[in-house]
């Protein structure tokens, strides 16, 4: 694999120091070999003087093949949203499934996403497309119990299959991932622990996200979402949450006790209005590790982590009458550090460190929206300020997936033209 | 002056039937002259195909010399927030409200504004660059009580020096800028108001942003600022005002009767945490004009009217528990027909209609956060999925801002340089 080298920059490292320097970062073997003052060449040098160099962002919930049916389903009541997108869900091809994959993946390199958390049915379609942007996605397959799904065969079956065939491969990671508890029984739940645990997979899954989740599932069983989760011996380090929108202190602390992860959506859940808002504050005091996910295009709808970062911030800021909670840096460190740590990569990803694999992206500092650029705001510049166009270059795994914003990977313009027929045939089948 | 026309897009109309329709946009003598089918051709033509074309952005609220503070006072409490921020406004210089002014600039023609709201001293500094950039600015200068102010002289006679200096521009339009009634006496207020009325001004003013701006007013004078502001005989069809969070239906009524509009700034609401969210349904339905604002950058830290439009409808929706309020349509209208009818020029700007001035804006339509572009998703795209890096080309008033992304007005690689030094010397000097 070639070597490539980042010339003069301003790296925003996300080291245990979270230090800010002006260097170079020098790539080989799809590892960061050296950050700082590198002397010598590489087989591809990156001029980036003025440009801001960061770790590549990790969005800890998506269902990425979705992307192709953004804006079908906008402005409506909760219970119309659902009924809309299910009905253009069970309709949906092979083909289509592709071209949404592909769709997304292109929004995700343009807009600095390195590596994504999807939960979906057949992903070992997704998987193909996946592995052709060159994106890293762990790749949660939809479990569920029989009852409940269109899927042909036992959905856990399914599941397990996919892991089977992608075992072992670099950037495609299959993980397991629970609908929710509306939908998954406690054997459900408790047979796919025993396979993540069996297999180090990760086990991933909606939580609390409506109000009527919990208090259907509270009316069913006694107990909140998370506290039951954790009573029937469900949770653990393996375990990424998303949303975790309603949830009380003490199913915080079933979290933190567990040492779980949970991928916030905070854009998805306010345009939904499902009304609740994570308690980031609390779940930072009590330990859980806190990432952030932009959920699927029909809620969202954009797979856009610039957009997300800030929409965090300010959501927390607002609900909360403090402007000094969900800080820049602390914001930053949801979409890189510790969203790696949610997958179960802290050692391998979200930070700009020799030994670490190299998903870097480059924001173009030649932005007047970035300027200026001084010492003490270049996190909050890319917290508050950057958006999605700021991205010029974009490496996963030392693949430049993007460069100059010409993606290298993906024919976009043939991508873009199949993805507009297709949509249209899906709405029509619906 | 050259005739231009935009052929084969998708043409967001924003006309009194808010059509979507492909077609061409042909500007001759600044004005839109055809919408449609155009036969023929101009002095300039712009392929536009796969594209949205769209009336460029009005930004009801700013204070663009502020560009140059942005990440100077971050996740801080409001008191230290407003400390540091006067700190270095105190101490600035003709050079950097220049540099910030352009630097300002810059982000607005790369985001799509054309037309935008200016609260601030020394405008006539800030005019000198905003002709430059080419945008349309509604420059409205600072006015408040002397005794509260480090102008030299008495503000609201500054003012009319402007307005006198400046009269009769096409892209320059003086206005007046009361900074709110904690700093402005019933005599400030009523004055501006007589200068408005007999030269035809905007009277542009800080209302009810915080609420300890409400209760201080409350306990001084015994009513609400806008209550106030009615019984003292202010409102009326010229007012606009910023922000408007904190307001009861009856100083809502109190605005719809005045026929005044309002600028929400959801961002930089939520982003200091004033708690008031801005009663935007209710302004609707009892006939307020509501339009949109980014504020400053010390305070957003961005002048991006993409990321206001989303953000205003994620914070209505999820502070009504409500995902059918503010709509993307509606929100859409509030940055474009409504900012135009807020400053005046509701004929003249806000749509893309034959007659109207040429402020037309294109995105890139081979952006895949854009795609797929249904019939029925453009809007939605729009509101809910673009960010500003998909505005390729700005038209204000015919003139051609930015094509393909190359900024033709300001010569930004310098403009970038010197603002990063301004900015050093200007918190040096703090």
């Amino acid at each position: 694999m070639k070597t490539v080298l980042i010339k003069g920059g301003t790296v925003v490292t996300q080291n245990a120091k979270r230090e800010v320097l002006q260097g170079d970062v020098l790539i080989e073997d799809g590892r960061i070999a050296q950050v700082g003052k590198v002397r010598g060449s590489a087989d591809e040098v990156i001029d980036a003087a003025g440009d801001v160099v960061m770790p590549g962002l990790v969005n800890a919930h998506t269902h990425v093949a979705m992307t192709l049916m953004k804006g079908i389903a906008d402005d409506m009541p909760f219970g119309d949203f659902l009924d809309r997108v299910f009905a253009a869900d069970a309709h949906r091809e092979e083909r289509d499934l592709e071209l949404g994959t592909k769709l997304g993946c292109l929004e995700m390199i343009r807009s600095g996403t390195t590596t994504f958390v999807d939960m979906y049915y057949s992903e070992d379609v997704i998987a193909k497309a996946v592995e052709q942007a060159g994106l890293r996605g762990v790749l949660c397959w939809a479990v569920l119990d029989q009852r409940f799904t269109t899927q042909k065969g036992v959905p856990l079956d399914n599941c397990k299959r996919f892991f089977h065939s992608h075992r072992g491969r670099e950037k495609v990671i299959p993980g397991i991932g629970l609908q929710g508890v509306y939908v998954c029984s406690e054997e459900t739940f408790m047979a796919s622990r025993e396979f993540a645990l069996e297999k180090g997979l990760l086990l991933h899954f909606h939580l609390s996200e409506t109000r009527k989740e919990v208090y259907d599932h509270k009316a069913s069983t006694g107990r909140r979402p998370a506290e039951w989760l954790e009573r029937i011996g469900f949770l653990g380090r393996q375990c990424l949450a998303a949303h975790s929108a309603w949830l009380t202190i003490n199913e915080v602390r079933a979290l933190a006790r567990a040492g779980a992860s949970i991928a916030s959506c905070p854009v998805s859940n306010m345009k939904l209005a499902t009304g609740g808002v994570a308690p980031i504050p609390e779940m930072l005091a009590e330990g859980v590790n806190v990432s952030l996910g932009t959920d699927g295009s029909t809620t969202n709808n954009s797979l856009d982590m610039f957009g997300e970062m800030k929409t965090l911030s300010l959501l927390q800021k607002c609900s909360r009458w403090d402007p000094t909670v969900a800080k820049a840096q602390q914001v930053l460190d949801f979409a890189t550090v510790n969203g790696a740590k949610a997958i179960g990569l802290g050692h391998e990803l979200g930070s700009i460190e020799a030994g670490k694999r190299a998903d870097v992206i480059i924001l173009d500092g030649k932005s007047p929206n970035l300027r200026p650029l001084l010492p003490g705001n270049v996190v909050s510049n890319v917290v508050y300020s950057a958006n999605a166009g700021n991205v010029r270059t974009s490496i996963c795994g030392g693949q430049v997936l993007m460069r100059d914003r010409q993606v290298l990977t993906l024919h976009e313009g043939e991508v873009l033209m199949a993805a507009e027929s297709t949509a249209l045939e899906l709405l029509a089948r619906r």
